[in-house]
């Protein structure tokens, strides 16, 4: 199981790639990304990772993408990897370029792509749920387009786990609740399911949107509007849904125990439903 | 004049220096970063770049600096590099580490410094004054500390340069007029000053508090306040500062004139001090 990395058409093990000092994406953050990931050999909802990738480097002003290539790139990484349950984590950067806040005069995009294993999620997180904390949110303005500005999520996560929690979850200054560090947020009260809008402040995540598809399918009613911690604190169960988060429940937030303390049954509906599409072969 | 990087110890070609794609500058942005300016061959104030290094280093959590270390790698870059107007770009970022927001099990920073010349100020951005157009601001909640998030910086900066301005000033969701996207600003109305106060929402620059310590000489009164768009518009001078900005006047804003529409005597005084004491062999 190598560990392999692309590199703008160069495939080579992951700790052999290297990018020079003054690729954009190290010195300003001035870089998209993309996580996909293969479950049980099969890759999950590419077409969608790539759709979002188009539109973020659409909101960069990157040279458009040679989505081909890409998706070509993606599946060769994957085969040779040959990880049953892997990660393909794609980064393209503005290039490089002398050190200058303007866009250089001749953008060539840098491509990097990594396969790695991804960890199995902690049987004791399905059977207990996790603990989160709330944090005022601190990242950037435009949390919808899936860039490297990620120190806030970094920090957030940290002091997370330091404070004994898995996860952050964060709070507007409207006080709204947004999202996890690194994953969508769902709440439920009664029978309905309510999640944040799509706006600048959350990521459009692709797993959120196939959850949204399946509850249509499946008559579950889903509330696309903004809440607040109370709201959510009081909510019979909360999930933070993502790539890797797949499904999880939430069962403490900042001390308080959510629902009955237990992961819920709506928690353990959406992740088998999302885990059956994921091995359907005519899935997305 | 070669341009030279040095990178966790060696020095080497700048176009040869390579970091690894899992740096976590790369991947999050999870880096700080300083730049020091040799003015007439000799670096200016570097004892106040290492302070804030140092405080950036600690928000950020990293392992202490080794400041001797830091110090002694930036004359030694740039006695090696011998560019009179040189440039050293100083980044560390939080080490190299399997891709995982939570910080490292083991943090072992990479530091990364480069060499370059600055280009010159063009002489009539000094007669003439430059451009400049208001940008709701849209950087991360830590714009106090200097790190690599800079994605909002670079989007604005492009914004400006589209529009045929020169920078861009950014204006919280308060109204409140913060700074350029790598300047401080300053206005005068009337015989004093004023400058946004050192909060989280604008970076404590080293020329900006160079500054601050020329006017209390000099006997020029400057409040750190907030004030709005509307009261910058209807100042006699506004000036953008920093390490390589220097003292930059202002003439045109959103398309409206700045006081008479050419650069002030106040910019040319704050401009004739700063470059005295860059000069002074006592100086910092």
């Amino acid at each position: 199981m190598p560990e392999l990395a692309y590199l703008n058409g160069e495939i080579m093990p992951l700790d052999q790639a290297r990018v020079p000092v003054e690729d954009r994406g190290y010195q300003f953050g001035d870089a998209a990304y993309e996580f996909v990931a293969a479950v049980n050999g099969r890759l999950f909802a590419v077409e969608a990772h790539l759709d979002r990738l188009e539109r973020t480097l659409l909101a960069l002003a990157f040279p458009p993408l040679d989505r081909n290539r890409i998706r070509e790139a993606i599946f060769t990484l994957h085969q040779r990897a040959g990880i049953a349950r892997a990660g393909i984590y794609i980064q393209i950067s503005r290039g490089v370029a002398p050190r200058s806040h303007a866009f250089p005069e001749k953008t060539v995009p840098q491509v990097l792509m990594t396969v790695r294993p991804v960890p199995p999620t902690p049987p004791e997180h399905l059977t207990r749920g996790i603990a989160a904390i709330t944090l005022a949110d601190q990242r950037w303005g435009r949390c919808d387009i899936k860039t490297v500005q990620l120190l806030a999520n970094v920090m957030s996560k940290q002091r997370a786990l330091d404070s004994g929690a898995y996860d952050a979850i964060f709070i507007g200054p409207d006080g709204t609740v947004r999202e996890g560090t690194s994953s969508n947020l769902f709440i439920r009260s009664g029978q309905r399911l309510h999640t944040h809008p799509l706006t600048t402040e959350i990521l459009p995540g692709i797993t959120r949107a196939v959850l949204l598809d399946i509850c249509r399918r499946e008559g579950i009613e889903v509330l696309e509007r903004r809440f607040d911690r109370q709201e959510m604190l009081a909510a019979d169960e909360v999930v933070l849904t993502g790539t890797v988060t797949e499904v999880l429940p939430v069962t403490r937030i900042d001390g308080h125990v959510i629902g009955v303390g237990r992961p819920g049954p709506m928690a353990a509906r959406l992740r088998a439903w999302l885990e059956a599409l994921a091995a359907d072969p005519d899935g997305p």
